[in-house]
């Protein structure tokens, strides 16, 4: 076999992923609003979300165009949370992909409607009337992304989130937060791939395993880079957690301890891959090296 | 047949509705979240929505628990948007249904964050796993919802909504504005009733007309209430519309015009059901009655 290239393997599949957004991200929504999601959705952001259903449905050899549906529905719910996230009375931020966050850029209302129309069309993806993808991946597709993003995922996460600043956490309430709010859509990207095809209870049990590492791994390395990134690296306002004592992994653990958990959390990934029984795992190796080793 | 009575038929649903609800929003929740999804969705309104959907179902005989899935989850849209709509960056009201709204009782983030987990469970209400609802059914309630809720439907429609202050709309433009804003959600609680059974090409038709008719006349008493009713009986704060010079039917039309129309319309929800070969159509006509007659 070729040696695996993650670029090239990510080049093919990110044009695909964007061609699809640029098409089912509409820009005739009345009245500015489909402007408003595409600038949330196009054009920016690592698109991990999207590469990581995409390996993880090309392991189990998924139906491409639910895979594709998937990829893009993950990257919508991703999109749509950070619009919400940025807003005033959350976050506050005004730099997102070193660009002027939505409601900078479109108001407040504005946000608030594209956000919420970025959920509905994640959804809308994963339904679609007269395609080959069967109803019943369908209905696991939006049974798996509804969980990640609602209470018990993503925005129960964000609730965690919002309660715990400037309150000490323990490590296991800080493992329960990201677990929620960054977590649960990265584990749920993993298994919505898987469902575009079908899978051993074996394979199924470590793409969990894999998911839930690199979704926590994800969250650990984002923290060390709160604090050792620069603005122009990160894309985005550095040192934010902080400044607002939030807690976090580095604050928790200190640096080097940060470090050494998202080297163990990566070899949790690698081992789950190991006992997955699945024949090709290159690219979801890849992507957890490269969740773990990123620079932004 | 014995007389028809809504009173009745209505209670045994409503109690059903309102048991699920309060079943399906949960109130464990992580830090408060639960708390405002379930003060957004509990104890208030007037159900319609999911009246709707379980008036079509019957229609069609229609599998129960994917009907009272649906009809849960057309209400968990409705209460969504309800709360994002009373934050202060979209109409910046602190009454709704007699109560202080989400954002005033809970603070704007979690209200927030409760819209938005709300808007996911509404899916995730709609493919459970394990039930006896068909991957089919639940793929094409998904996707009735998500159109309805989307840019293309109620999302859309508020956008419109903000643009068009203090903005002469015409009637063509006003009627796009409330097809979307409020009848998308009512014609889809209605195709989903109806997609919880089999029907013919001829009854889903007739449905849709249906649907869009009641989705119409709804706005448009909408509009002859806030400037005919008093508060009490409103429940929320009347003569808004007028004082944020936002177009309306009344504004228009004119006050006796608009009485006809909703009248108009009313009798073409009743012809679309006369030609629908349904054989039970009673509760869905005694609906359209309550939309146009009620006074609140």
């Amino acid at each position: 076999m070729a040696p695996f290239s993650l670029d090239r393997w990510s080049a093919e599949r990110l044009a695909r992923v964007e061609q699809a957004l640029s098409e089912w991200v509409v820009a005739d929504a009345p009245a500015g609003l489909g402007e408003a999601m595409r600038y949330a959705v196009l054009d920016g952001g690592k698109r991990l979300r999207p590469l990581l259903v995409l390996a993880a449905s090309e392991a189990v050899q998924g139906n491409a165009d639910a895979a594709l549906r998937a990829a893009c529905a993950a990257e919508l719910i991703h999109a749509y949370s950070l619009v919400h996230d940025d807003m005033p009375c959350m976050d506050n931020d005004v730099l997102r992909r070193g660009k002027p966050t939505v409601h900078v850029k479109f108001g407040q209302a504005q946000a608030l409607l594209a956000g919420d129309a970025l959920q509905a069309l994640a959804f809308e993806l994963l339904a679609p009337e007269g395609t080959s993808v069967p109803p019943a991946v369908q209905a696991a597709l939006c049974r798996l992304l509804a969980r990640s993003a609602g209470h018990a995922g993503m925005a129960g996460g964000q609730a965690i989130d919002l309660a715990s600043v400037g309150r000490a956490l323990t490590e296991t309430q800080l493992h329960d937060m990201h677990r929620r709010k960054t977590g649960a859509l990265l584990q749920a990207s993993v298994m919505m791939g898987a469902a575009c095809g079908t899978s051993s209870e074996t394979a199924r049990s470590a793409l969990q395993d894999y998911g839930a590492a690199i979704g926590l791994a994800f969250q650990v390395v984002d923290d060390i880079l709160d604090v050792t990134a620069d603005s122009a690296t990160l894309g985005k306002t550095p040192g934010k957690d902080a400044a607002q004592d939030k807690p976090t992994y580095v604050s928790l653990l200190g640096l080097q301890r940060s470090r050494d958990y998202a080297q163990e959390l990566l070899a949790q990934a690698m081992q789950a891959l190991d006992r997955s029984e699945l024949t090709d795992t290159r690219a979801l190796r890849a992507l957890a090296m490269m969740v773990v080793n990123r620079e932004n």
